[in-house]
């Protein structure tokens, strides 16, 4: 079992290890805690609730759960509000915590209602995807989509602790699994060219460490800049032109399918621009598809555009691209409005 | 013209004064802003939305309006649900500007709205009762009512500014602008004798130091305790009662109205136990009395018990009252739940 301590505004720990779920009484932060609030998915619930649930009855706390359906499109302000609902209706106190269980969606909306209910109670994440494990639990991020486009509403909001049982994603499928590949990857381009060598192979075995690694190279990017002005737009490498591709398929190309195409033909794109050190678009492209994640956009670049320029990161007519410089190096790159589609263009 | 600095977790000032609607557009903080969302209800919007939205206009922000119906029941997570949605189609960016134009549910939602969409961006409150003046722009509460209870959920989010144009109590109902009234009284009973002794009769014509006042004491004990542990508590003089006959009348007696009842009964039961060091329950009502406010329950103290002892501010087994031990010093006064009936029965 390892330990990362996150030292956001409120500091908490991530807890990375094996069979820890059922230990879920023991390692979670129950002081004060009369009553869990256990908030899962259709897909999630009924694999590993019951553990949690029982481990937390076990350490004398009263476990209640809400489960919704899986899928993008519950990630909603609709969800939010059944659950705030069901938090009342189940008498929840300031004193009591949310379990969110399951991926990036369960922590969205349970850490979003977490945060609104009563104007904040304590909630905790037990992440059960690679993608969620590496990615979403840490930064605060919590939200939901709204008509107009995605994580359009929402808030910062900490967990209390985040307990990452990677034997969860034994039953993930391949392709769910490699979402979180892709993440992964992204921290060795990006920060750590060590990191990217054990990568590049797709041996993700020891899964731990790669957890723990992530982990800290979110939390160190993270940490130096909570609300997102500078050094954590670097976590954006793949993400403006794979928010793009994914947009653009109607959300068939999952979230880190997308990315990696996108980091691929953003490698590319520095390299032809001469915008890099040492070329890196080779090298990134061979360890995505040796991760099992595509690399080629489906889209031309023009249909990108409109989706591209909604990017709610653009800041007034200058849009960050992040590029690698070498592996293990990415940095901002600005580019005017007007001038993206050339840019890009040298990537695909 | 007066000023109120605010210092919160994050300082900003309320600004006093008449005729100050009209000069939004010199007083608000737009830097950077390019478009303004006013949000506003049925009955403000038609008195007071144009010269607010001129006023944006004439200093080069586009201004657009969402209008909602008035009313405790469209204080939601609808409401907040359609602002969000309305926020998104209009393309606000996280440079733009919230204005909450209205009374407290206006203050409430919209502020709600606000501090979720992009997760976060700044608003601006403009109150136009004097409930929201002296109350409710002060200390940072945000939210929405659930099926279960009112106020379940919500956020704490500072305003930017709040800017109080007292012209809009005029078109007040006598009703309504006493529901102000009643809070203004309260600071007075809890920390200021002579502030109690300036609004006893009844005389509000100069309502700019009214309200100067009442902001600077909710100012100071929220600063002193922004997350409600010990010194603001003080401010629910009247309202543990007050929520519950609320609760009991089916919402028909309104905030202020049900808070001043709560006032009485509990100054009367401070007396009747021998825990005030002076009577305070005949200058209390009196007070009241001369401020066109009730000081009788309709209800019996056994009909308010299920209301009061589902207090979401109860811990475990002891109800917090706060008693008046004289005219300008209020004392929180832990009652165990088993010997609340027999001690509130001393004021009816």
């Amino acid at each position: 079992m390892e330990r990362v301590a996150i030292r956001t505004g409120k500091p908490y720990e991530v807890v990375i290890g094996h069979g820890l779920l059922p230990r879920a009484g023991e390692l979670l932060p129950l002081r004060g805690v009369k009553k869990a609030a256990v908030i899962t998915d259709s897909a999630v619930g009924p694999l590993y609730a019951e553990p949690v649930e029982a481990s937390l009855r076990a350490a004398g706390v009263e476990a209640v759960r809400f489960t919704f359906p899986g899928g993008e499109e519950h990630k909603s302000l609709q969800t939010v509000g059944e659950i705030l609902e069901f938090l009342a209706r189940e008498g929840l106190t300031r004193s009591d915590l949310v379990v969110a269980l399951g991926g990036g969606i369960v922590g969205d909306v349970a850490g979003f209602a977490a945060s609104a209910f009563l104007r904040g109670i304590a909630f905790v994440q037990l992440p059960t995807t690679l993608l969620a494990a590496v990615d979403s639990s840490v930064g605060g991020k919590t939200g939901v989509n709204l008509t107009a486009g995605k994580n359009l509403a929402g808030a910062f909001y900490q967990p209390e602790l985040v307990l990452c049982d990677c034997d969860t994603f034994e039953t993930l499928s391949p392709e769910i699994f490699a979402d979180g590949r892709a993440e992964a990857v992204k921290y060795g381009v990006i920060r750590d060219a060590e990191f990217f060598d054990r990568l590049k192979t797709g041996d993700f075995s020891e899964i731990v460490p790669i957890v723990k690694r992530s982990v800290e190279w979110k939390a160190a990017i993270v940490g130096a800049d909570e609300f997102e002005s500078g050094e954590r737009k670097l976590l954006n490498f793949g993400h403006t032109l794979g928010h793009a591709i994914e947009k653009e398929s109607g959300y068939r190309i999952t979230h880190g399918h997308a990315v990696a195409i996108g980091m691929a033909l953003m490698a590319k794109a520095a390299d032809a621009h001469g915008l890099s050190a040492e070329p890196c678009a080779a090298r990134v492209r061979e360890a995505l598809v040796a991760n099992g994640l595509p690399v080629k956009s489906p889209f031309p670049p023009e249909a990108l555009m409109g989706a591209l320029l909604s990017d709610k990161k653009r800041a007034g007519d200058t849009l960050t691209l992040v590029l690698p410089e070498r592996i293990g190096n990415c940095v901002l790159h600005p580019v005017k409005v007007d001038g993206v589609l050339d840019f890009i263009r040298a990537g695909f």
